[in-house]
């Protein structure tokens, strides 16, 4: 009688196998795509890219063929609970957007209004392969518990104006990054959170950058959105907001600069030479009337630019790659130059360049070994889609959320085949539905501040 | 005994029936939204738009409670065919866009290329809610043939460059008129295509002046897409393109001047004078640097102003509710100013205004009691479209094809529950993908046309 052989022990050693997918990798330098390749995942991140990885080797394998896998997109820029006030006030002047709808209703938000919003927001960027976003609001642990709760990453910047609370404000942006830095395994960040030169003074600014310079946290706010903010700044420091900024030793550390629309004498140099990072927000510039970000002439001048959604309440969607689509068309457009901007480059935008913007370069933002298993996967069927010629091509220039078949944070899948796994889709639609409702008619006569005219 | 009374003969009036929809009627003037009414339809019209309509009247009845119903939109210029080749040419100037990548690869499509091309782009274009389009191409009568077995609307333009051929094609585009005018149930419509001023001489452009006003005919055509072709018309001719066409009578009856994207002079105030309506494709216009239709100028000096999508090669979307998007951006963004194009005003270049461009003011672009059925119902459940504060609003700003559940036209159903009824898309994918490689791959020396540098 002889023993049977012991079965080969094969070590499961990954949690998740994509195979046979068409692999997007973009960086600044370019698109590369490899045709039919697996993708092995453990801990969180890609561990091997190859033509064929075992099966057996991992826990669970997701069929890849026909799709195309890209990295998650990175939001440089959002207030994502502000979907709430979605559609509230079209064609509006900026003053009377702030002041007359939008801070009115703001202050009525309470705790769980913020909570739910943020669940709408990462919904919607779950929905168009967003994967990590910069957020810049108030009641930030409301939106660190919807984060957490929902598997996506985030930077979060707790939003301060200056004002009487100013100093305990800080005090409390301190404490909750001392809470959240690295929480919800590693997918929180926190980032020190001054609104802006034109809310918040010299003086509080000159203190947030002394905070920021003894923790080493980034600091995330608006800079130069509009043309009258900069005269204003000029009227009242005799400098732009950027000159400024650095005057208070502000970019002195890693800054993450949104709009920017406006760069003025020396801003680029300066914005070039302290690393800043900008998070251009099209549609919402455009839509606006405020100007948009100059993103050829920042990325000639070395600045690295990534894009972002604003809020829902002036963007209207949270779509990363529609902004990547704005970006090219008025780059091509205000240039009169088809060549600007190329499909790789802006798809860059919305990926690798945006990771480097938010400090999570070398971390995610690219499919490659050794980063985070932040990936979305694309079947590309609608007729808009197709013939696929080129798929850089046609993630830029035709694909829309309706592609997305499953979107893995981490190597979690948060969605698959049109469904939130984390999150109960129904519930947040009628949640935001009936918060939206009481806010907008509860609007107040108080204002988180009050935009200058 | 007593003899139980005959039931009570309720005449079937009607095919359709939509119940208790959310109605967006769009013109020039306005929007105006009736909550929860019912359409009925007989004969492909609106028969009557009413609070409770007797179901038992109508032969079907569709649910449209919690639904948004609004026009169809209307593409004032295509070359639906065009989509095989979407993507293949990114990057690139108008001259290599033309000269090394579109026209070699044109002049090897043959009659069915053209019949699945167009198959794809009016798959296409049902599925983001256009029910008509005005085409510009060569092969028409496979265009028609596509028209008519999907039951889409299309105004019909052969495209005809100058040449040798160029009396027997304008023959020929008569005897096409001949044949397909009024095909089709009436969906079909036939305009005379010369291709431009810029490929057509000026004898035969007074020709087709001349056939225009003999048949009554509209004539499309592309004018001043680029400031070289404006620059080059004033130097053979020291006219404007607008000036020379109106020279030579083109302009003395109904035409669609595709772009227009450089008007100089009084070419404005020729236009307006002439009633020549224009489309505007922001998209490819933006895309390849081109300049971009001047719409709001347009609108003040009061020309009809539609929405175009180019053909796919270029726009790589043949989605009018996103040119509207971009269009309305582009203005509040070259204005600076917010309010300019307004949200109704934007939806309206898609619907009704286009509707006026093409011809078919008073026929379709409403939904309005004697309106033709060119409905499109659409379901705003995607996170991005919620909380649902304005219709309109989340119409033009957040909507996407993937909220459409059913399209109508003339009363008959395309598309329901994301599936389109008149055609098999697994077999239009499957036919454009084969073809567009065959003809890439075959790219010839010859071309359609010469594009001066």
């Amino acid at each position: 009688m002889t023993e049977t052989p012991p079965a080969p022990q094969i070590e499961r050693a990954f949690d998740l196998l994509i195979r046979g997918v068409d692999l997007l990798d973009v960086t600044g330098s370019g698109a590369s795509l490899q045709r039919g390749v697996d993708i092995a995942i453990a801990g969180g991140k890609i561990a091997a890219i190859a033509p064929s990885i075992e099966p057996e080797r991992a826990r669970e394998v997701i069929e890849g063929e026909g799709r195309l896998a890209h990295a998650g997109f990175v939001n440089c820029h959002s207030h994502a609970a502000m979907g709430l006030f979605r559609g509230v006030a079209e064609d509006v002047t900026v003053q009377e957007w702030f002041n007359d709808h939008i801070w009115p209703m703001e202050t009525g938000m309470d705790d769980e209004d913020v909570y739910w919003g943020a669940l709408l927001g990462i919904a919607e960027m779950i929905a168009c392969g967003v994967t990590t976003f910069a957020e810049h609001y108030f009641k930030m642990e409301h939106i660190a518990r919807a984060v957490t709760d929902t598997g996506i990453r985030a930077e979060l910047a707790p939003t301060i104006f200056s004002g009487e609370g100013e100093a305990e404000e800080l005090a409390a942006s301190l404490a909750f990054a001392e809470a959240w830095q690295g929480a919800a395994g590693g997918r929180i960040g926190v980032m020190l959170g001054p609104h802006s030169p034109y809310t918040c003074s010299p003086d509080f600014l000159r203190s947030v950058a002394g905070a920021a310079r003894g923790t080493g946290l980034a600091v995330h706010l608006h800079v130069s959105e509009t043309a009258e903010q900069v005269a204003l700044c000029r009227e009242q420091s005799g400098r732009t907001p950027v000159g400024l900024l650095q005057e208070l030793g502000l970019l002195d550390g890693p800054v993450l600069a949104a709009h920017l629309a406006h760069p003025q004498d020396d801003d680029l140099q300066l914005l070039a030479r302290a690393g800043t990072a900008v998070g251009c927000c099209p549609k919402t510039e455009m839509k606006l009337g405020a100007g948009v970000t100059p993103v050829g002439a920042m990325r000639a001048a070395g600045i690295t630019v990534g894009l972002g959604s604003d809020g829902a309440a002036s963007n209207n969607t949270l779509d990363i790659l529609e902004a990547a689509r704005l970006t090219a068309l008025l780059e091509k457009h205000e240039r009169r130059d088809p060549t600007a901007l190329p499909v790789a480059e802006a798809l860059a935008l919305a990926t690798s360049e945006g990771a480097r913007a938010v400090g999570l370069e070398g971390k995610v933002g690219r499919l490659a070994e050794g980063y985070q298993a932040d990936i979305v996967l694309r079947r590309f069927s609608r007729p808009s889609d197709r013939p696929l010629h080129d798929a850089a091509a046609t993630l830029l220039w035709s694909a829309a959320p309706a592609d997305i078949e499953t979107v893995l944070v981490a190597g979690r899948p948060l969605y698959r085949d049109g469904a939130h796994l984390t999150l109960d889709l129904p519930e947040v639609l009628g949640q935001a539905q009936a918060r939206a409702e009481r806010l907008s008619r509860q609007a107040t006569n108080r204002r988180m501040a009050y935009y200058p005219a």
